[in-house]
C-alpha cells in the first residue's frame, strides 16, 4: 500500500539512494532500511545524524505521494511496542497507591517513548533543520486529513514542536526598513490581512510613524513566526484605507497617544496548535510603552471575516437589527422587507457602499447587527468570529465599530466593509480573560454594550 | 511528611508569599494552591506565565528542605490521573492491528501527558528561565537519590531538557581572550581536569597557539555546557606540564601539524543525562581543519582516573605485568616481591617519581599495565576507565601512553603520572563506533596492541 | 552681494533664527554671528558643538541661493590672516637651513590654519554628520563652477574628507540579500553603469552565483561609498545581457574558475578628488580568493563610454580600421565610402545590430578599431576612454573586445555595443602599474595587441 | 649624525631589508630609499601601502636609537620645498584683497602640504595602523624634549591625529564585566587615579552599583581612550576608600539618587592636545539620566594632585588658614608655630592621620586652605590643580572639601588625603564655562566661597 503511493519524484530518489532503475518498492525499502539505522543509532550518535541529514534530503527530493509514504513508513513501523507498553502498564496499575508507583510512572513513560521522533529529531541536524520540521509538518497535516493512521505521529511531531518553540525560547524583535531584505520579503509572502502590494507599499508600512514586530525562533533566523504591524497615531483609528495609503502624511510618532495594532498574521502553518500569538501583543505593548510613554491607548483595527456569512445564516438576526424607523426609511428606497431578495441585492451590491446615502441608511442597523454578532454569536461556547475568538481570548474587549472601515473589494465581501476596534487595557486584560474563560463573557465598552442589547 | 521539610528558609517565603507568621503547613498550601493556577492555567496563558515567575522566585528562596518538599508536591500531587490512563490503555489495547491504534495511541499518550512539565516549562518565562531548570534539577538529582518518589518528575524534566539542549539548538562558539570576562570566569570555575590557577594561566590557555572551544545554548548566552582546551603544536604531547606552564614559548599556530585536545569539562550537573559531548571533538576539528589546513593528526591527552584504584583491586594483573627483567632490576632495588607492602610504597611515595633511576625502573611494566588496563578492563561490559569510555565510544583509538606526563599531586594520585593519548582519525572514527558499539572492541595503535598482550 | 542670493528659503530661516519679518541681510548677519561663536569656541567645545549643529539645521533649511550665502561667508571671511601668514613666512624663510626652520615651519602651518576647517569640523556634531558634510560638498562643487571665490574652501574641505576617508578606515562589507533593505534602496539608487529596474532584477544581482562588494565609512553606515558587482562563471563573459537576465539560471559558485566585475559605481558626488577606488579591486580579489579557491581569472566586462564620441572626430581613424576585404563587403551592401553619409546611418541605425549579416560585416573593422582607441586614442597624455583610464592605472590589462556585448540602448549609443574586458592577473598589476605611470604605455593581451597595431 | 642612532635593533633590521652584515649608514640608506618611494606613490597607491607596510614593520624592530633616526629622516627630508613655498607666497601676498586671492590661498597651503603626512597615514595600512600612528607619536614626543629638529613633524601628525580623533567619530560605550578580557585589562593597566590590584578589584568596580564609561575609535576597537569609572549612591561619596573596597555592600543602583565620577583615566600619550575628554562627562550624564531617571546629582570625588606641593611653596598662606582657635589648639599640641619643622613633621607624619584628636585638630584650617588653593591659586592664570583645571574647564563647580577622602598613601602625599566634590549641574555648565573661559572665575558652593574668603 505504501509502495503504491510512491511515483513521479522516483527518478531522483533512485538517484539519490543508487538504486537507478529499481522499482519503487526497492526505493521504499532502502528508505526504510535508513530509517531503521536512524532510530537505532548504529555508529554512534554523530554518524546516525550524518545518516540522518541525507534522509531529510531524499525527502525533499520526494514528490507528494513519495513523501506521504516516507511520512506513513515513520508513523506505523516506528511506534512504541504494544506488548511492551502492556507489560508496563500492568506493573504501573498494580503499583499505583504505593511507592513503587513513580518508578513504575517512569517506567511506562519509557515504554511510550517512540522511535519516531528520534528519527525526526535527527533531521535537525541539516542546516535549517528546524525549518525542515516544520515544513514536514504542513505536508503531514495535509496527508492526515485523509490519513487518520498519521494522528500518531502528528501529536508526537506537535509535541516536540510545542516544546522547542516555547515562548521562553522566541525573540521579539522589531523590523523596520533597515532590517535584511530576505526577512521583509517575507512579510509580503505571509502577510494576510491585507495584502502588501509593492516594496512600497512595504516602506510606508515600516516608516517612522509605524512599527512592525515579530516573533522569532533562535534557529529561523529570518523567519517571522507571526507578526504585527502598528499605526501610531492620535485617538482610535476607524477607518484601514488612511492606514495603507502611500501617499499619506506622515505622522510625528514623538506626539502619538494611541497604538492601532491593525494586522497580525501567523506564518507557519506548522506550527498549528504550538501557540505563541497570546504573547506577541502583551511583549509588544510592553515594548511600546517603554519606547513611547505618551502612549496611552492600546487598541487593534480588526476585520470581522465571518460576519456575513453568518448573517446569511440568520434572517431573523438581520431583521430584529433593523427598528420602525429603519424600515421606514428602507421602505423610502423601495424596499418594503426585510430580508428579502431585493434587500439581499442592496446589501450585496457595490454600488450601495458609494452611494452616501444608502449607505447612511445601512448604517445604524448593520452597526447593530455587528455589535450582536459580536456579542452573543457562539459556536461551540466560542465567539463565532475568529478574529473576535482570539483577540476576547488575549483579554481585549470590543471597544468600537466602524461603518465601512473597510471599503475593499474583501472588507465589503467579509463584513459589508464593517471593522472593529478591540481595545487592549492593561489594567483589565487579567480580569477580562478570567471572566471569558470561566463564564465566556465577551468584555465590551458600554456604548457596544448597548448596541448589542436586543428587546 | 512533606511539611515537616520545610525549615530555615521558611521565614522568606512567609513574607513572600505573604503570609507571616503562619505555619509551615499554610505556606506549602500557599504554594499548592499556586501550582494549581499554574497547572490550570486559568487566567490566560500570559498571567500563567507570571503567576510561575513568582513561583519561581519563590523556590529561589527556600532553603534545602523547603525545595525538596516543593518539588515533591510537583512529583506527586501533579502526575497523571491513573484512572484515565486505564481507561485509554484499555482502548488502546484493544484498538491495536486496527485502523483505529494510531488514534488510541495519540489518547493514551495525551492520557499520559502530566501536569508537572506544565509548570515547570512555565517557569522558563523568567529571565536566565532554562539556566533556572537546570539548576533546579540538581537539586532534585541530589533529593531523588534518598528519595525514589521524586523518580518520575526527573525522568520528565530530562526527557524536556532533552528537547530543549537537542544538538541542533547549540552553538559552537570559540573561546578567545577576547571573550567577555564574565564567561572566562565560568571556565575558572568549571575546569575539571587541570585546574586554572590564575587569569594569567587563563590567559596562557587562550594565546595564539592555543584553541578553546564550547557548545552555548542560544537562551544560556554567558554559560558553557561543555569546553575543551586544545593546544597546537608539531607532533604529539606526552606531557601536560610544558602546556599548563606560562612561561613555555609561544609556538606558531600557523606552522602546527598536530592538535592535541588536553582538556574537557562538563560543566551542568542538571544536564545530566542529556548527551552532546560527541558532537564537540567532531564540530572542533572540522573548525580546526577549515581554520588551519597544516593540521593533519587530532589527538588528546587524557588522564587516567581509574588507573590507580583499579590497579588496587587487581593484584593479579599488576604482578603480571612485572616480567623476570623488570622483577630482576626490582630485586636489585631491594623489593623481592609484587605486590607487597614494600612495592605498595615505592609505587605510592612522591620522592619514587623524583628519583630518575627509580622512575625508570617502574616504566616498562606500569606502561604494559596501563595498556592492559586501557584495552581490557571491563565494568558493565564497558571500559572501566570512564575517560577512555568516554573517547572511545567517540570513535578514537589509545595510541600512545606517557608514563610521568602528569606529575601533579592529582596526576601521581590518580595514575602514578601515566597520561594517554586518544587519536582520533577522521577517517577511521565511524568504523570505531560501529565495531566498539557492536562488538566492545578497543581500537588501539600496534605499539599499544603488542603492549596490551598477556602471556 | 552675499545678501542678494537669499531668496525663497528665508521665511524658514527666519523662525529658525528667531527673526520673523526681518530683511535677508539680518538673517544673514545672524548666521554671521553664530559662525563667529563656533569659530571662536567662547562657552567650551561642547557648546560651541551644540551651537554648530543648530547652524547645520539652518543650513539645511535654506535654499540653494541661501546656502550659496552661506557657504560664501565662510569661505571669505574666515580664512587666515594675511598679515599673520606674511609675519610667519618672513621668519620662515630666514630660518630655512638653519635649525629654527622646523619651529618656523609649523609656526608658519598655524598661521595658515583657518577657521572655516573649524567651523565644517564643528558640523560633525549632527547625527549624519559626515554625510553632511560630503552632501555640503556637492553643494559647494556645484556653486564652484561659477564661483572661483569658493575654491579655498572647497581645498580645505576636500583634504579634511580626504584624511577622513583615508582608506584605513574604510570597511570592505559584502551586501547580499541578508543586508537591510535601506542599503539595498541604495544601490538601485546609485548604479551608474547597467540600471537596476526592479527589486527582482536587484535579488537576481544578489544571488548566489553573483558578488557585490562596497566600501563603506564607520560613520556611514547604510551608504556605500563605491560599490562592485561580480558575475561567478566559468571562462570570460563577453555580453552583459545575459548577466543581467534575471530568468538566467543559476551557476554554481563553486565551480567558477572565473569572477567577472560587470559593474563598478561610484556613489559620493561630495568625495570628488577622494581617492579609494584603486583598493576597492584589490580587496574584493583578496576576499574572493580566501572564499572561493577555485577562482583563477579576475576580469571586467566594462563599457566604453566615450568611443563612440572619440569616432565622430576622427574620421581617419575610422577610415583606416577598414581594409580592402572590409570595403569589398561594405560595397557589397552598397555603401562605397568610409566615412560618409550613408556609412553613418548604417552605423547608427539600430536595425543594423539586429540584423545578422550587417552586424557581421561591421564586426572586424570596429573590433580594430576599438582596439587602437583602447590602446592608442589619448587626453592629456592618459587614456581617452574614461573606464580605461581606471584599470589601466589599476594594473589591469586590456584582455579581450567584445563585439554586441551590450545591445542596451545606452551600450549601443556609447559604443555601438562594443565591450572589453580588462584582466586582473595579481601577478602583474604591480608591473602595469609602475610602466602605465611611468612611460604611459598601456597593457594588453597579445591578441588585442595584434589589433591595435597600424600600417 | 642620523647614522649613528642606530645600533642595537640593527640586525633585525638588516634581516628585514634584505641586508646582512652591511653598516648602520647602508640600512638607513635603505630606509631612506623606500620612504621616498612611499612619498612619490610610484607603482599606484595599491602597492605605495603595501610599502608603508613593511616600513611600518621595520619601525617596529628597531631599536630606540633607530627609531629617532627613522623619525628624524622622515621629519628633515620630507619636509615641504621652501623654493616653491616662497614663490607661492609671494603670489598670495599680491593676490590678496583681489578675486584671486582664494586661488592663490589655495596654492600656498598646496604648497606648504608636506610629503611626511603622505608616509605616515600610508602606514595606516597595517592592521592596527592607527595604534601604530599613536605609539609613534609616544616615541616623537619623548625624542622632541632634546631634539627640537622634530617640532614640525609632531605638529603635522598631531593636526592629523587631531582629525582622526574627531568627536563626531568616537564612540561612547559601557564598558561592564561582560566586556571582553582582552579590553578589561587595559583598564587595570591605564588606570591612573586609584590603581586597580586585581580582577577582583576590577569586577567590584564594574558591579551593578557602578557604571564605566569610555570613548572609543573605530579603528582601536579595545583601546578605550579614556574612561570614567561611576558609583551609584544616595548622596554626595566623600571618601573614596568605601568605594574602592570589594567587601562593601552592593547598592541597588535603581534608588541612587547621585553619581559620583571617581576616577578619569587618560589612555594614550601619543593623543597629547588632542581633546576628547570635554566630551566625556557631558555624554555620560546623558546616558546615565537615560538609563537611570532617579538621579539628580553628578558630581566627581577628586584627588587635589599639587595641594601639598603648592603648601609648600607658599607657607604664608598655610599660616593664613590658621586663626587664633586652631593656634591655640594646635599650642595645646605642643606646636607654637606655623609653619616650623615641628609643625611639618606633624603635617606628613602617617600618625597624625590615624590619630582622630589630632587630625580633628587639622580638619577646619586645612579644609580652609585647600578652598582657598582651588579658588585663588593660579599658574599661567589658570588654576594651579591639574584636575580643578580639567574639571572647571568642563563647567563644574566646587562643590565640598573632604578632609581625610583619601587615606591612602598616595593620597597622603598628594593632599594630606583631602580630596573635592566637583558639581556638574546640567542647567548651569554651559554658564560656568563661559564666565571661567572670559574672567577666570572659579564656580564654587557657597559654603566652599565662605571658606576660601581671605580676611
Amino acid at each position: 500500500m505504501v509502495a503504491s503511493l510512491v511515483s513521479r519524484g522516483l527518478d531522483k530518489v533512485r538517484a539519490l539512494v543508487g538504486l537507478d532503475e529499481v522499482p519503487a518498492g526497492k526505493v521504499l525499502d532502502d528508505i526504510r532500511r535508513q530509517l531503521r539505522e536512524c532510530a537505532e543509532g548504529l555508529g554512534g550518535e554523530v554518524s546516525a545524524r550524518t545518516r540522518a541529514a541525507r534522509l531529510a534530503e531524499t525527502y525533499l527530493q520526494l514528490d507528494d505521494a513519495g513523501r506521504h509514504a516516507f511520512l506513513k513508513i515513520i508513523a506505523l513501523e516506528f511506534g512504541p511496542d504494544p506488548a511492551r507498553i502492556d507489560t508496563a502498564h500492568a506493573r504501573y496499575q498494580s503499583a499505583v497507591g504505593t511507592p513503587a508507583q513513580w518508578d513504575a510512572e517512569a517506567e511506562l513513560r519509557a515504554a511510550m517513548r517512540s522511535r519516531r521522533i528520534r528519527i525526526l529529531t535527527q533531521f535537525n541536524a541539516i542546516p535549517q533543520g528546524v525549518k525542515f520540521l516544520v515544513d514536514m509538518r504542513v505536508d503531514l497535516l495535509r496527508y492526515l486529513r485523509d490519513d487518520p493512521e498519521l494522528q500518531a505521529l502528528d501529536r508526537e511531531l506537535q509535541a516536540r514542536l510545542s516544546a522547542w518553540f516555547d515562548i521562553g525560547f522566541l525573540e521579539l524583535e522589531r523590523i523596520t526598513w533597515k532590517s535584511p531584505a530576505a526577512l521583509l520579503e517575507k512579510l509580503v509572502e505571509y502577510e494576510a490581512v491585507h495584502e502588501i502590494r509593492s516594496w512600497q507599499d512595504l516602506k510606508n508600512r515600516l516608516d517612522s510613524d509605524r512599527r512592525c514586530y515579530a516573533f522569532f525562533h533562535p534557529r529561523m533566523p529570518l523567519e517571522p513566526l507571526i507578526f504585527v504591524e502598528v499605526a501610531l497615531q492620535e485617538g482610535l483609528a476607524g477607518s484601514v484605507q488612511p492606514l495603507l495609503d502611500e501617499s499619506a502624511p506622515l505622522q510625528d510618532a514623538g506626539r502619538a497617544n494611541t497604538a492601532i495594532f491593525y494586522s497580525i498574521s501567523n506564518t507557519q502553518v506548522g506550527l498549528r496548535g504550538v501557540s505563541f500569538g497570546n504573547f506577541l501583543l502583551k511583549r509588544v505593548i510592553e515594548d511600546l510603552k517603554r519606547d513611547l510613554p505618551g502612549l496611552r491607548t492600546f487598541a487593534t483595527l480588526s476585520p470581522m471575516p465571518a460576519f456575513r456569512s453568518w448573517a446569511a445564516l440568520h434572517a431573523d438576526e438581520v431583521s430584529a437589527a433593523f427598528d420602525d424607523k429603519d424600515r421606514k426609511r428602507l421602505a423610502g428606497a423601495g424596499i418594503r422587507e426585510v430580508p428579502s431578495p431585493l434587500f439581499q441585492q442592496l446589501l450585496d451590491s457595490p454600488a450601495t457602499w458609494q452611494d452616501p446615502a444608502l449607505a447612511e441608511l445601512l448604517r445604524v442597523p448593520l452597526t447593530r447587527l455587528a455589535a450582536r454578532y459580536l456579542v452573543h454569536a457562539r459556536k461551540a461556547g466560542m465567539p463565532f468570529d475568529p478574529v473576535a475568538r482570539f483577540h476576547l481570548g488575549n483579554g481585549a474587549r470590543v471597544e468600537r465599530l466602524n461603518w465601512l472601515g473597510d471599503t475593499s473589494e474583501k472588507g465589503i465581501l467579509q463584513s459589508w466593509g464593517m471593522m472593529v476596534n478591540y481595545l487592549y487595557d492593561p489594567d483589565a486584560i487579567e480580569n477580562h480573560v478570567e471572566t471569558f474563560a470561566r463564564a465566556g463573557r465577551v468584555a465590551r465598552s458600554a456604548h457596544v454594550g448597548r448596541l448589542a442589547k436586543t428587546a
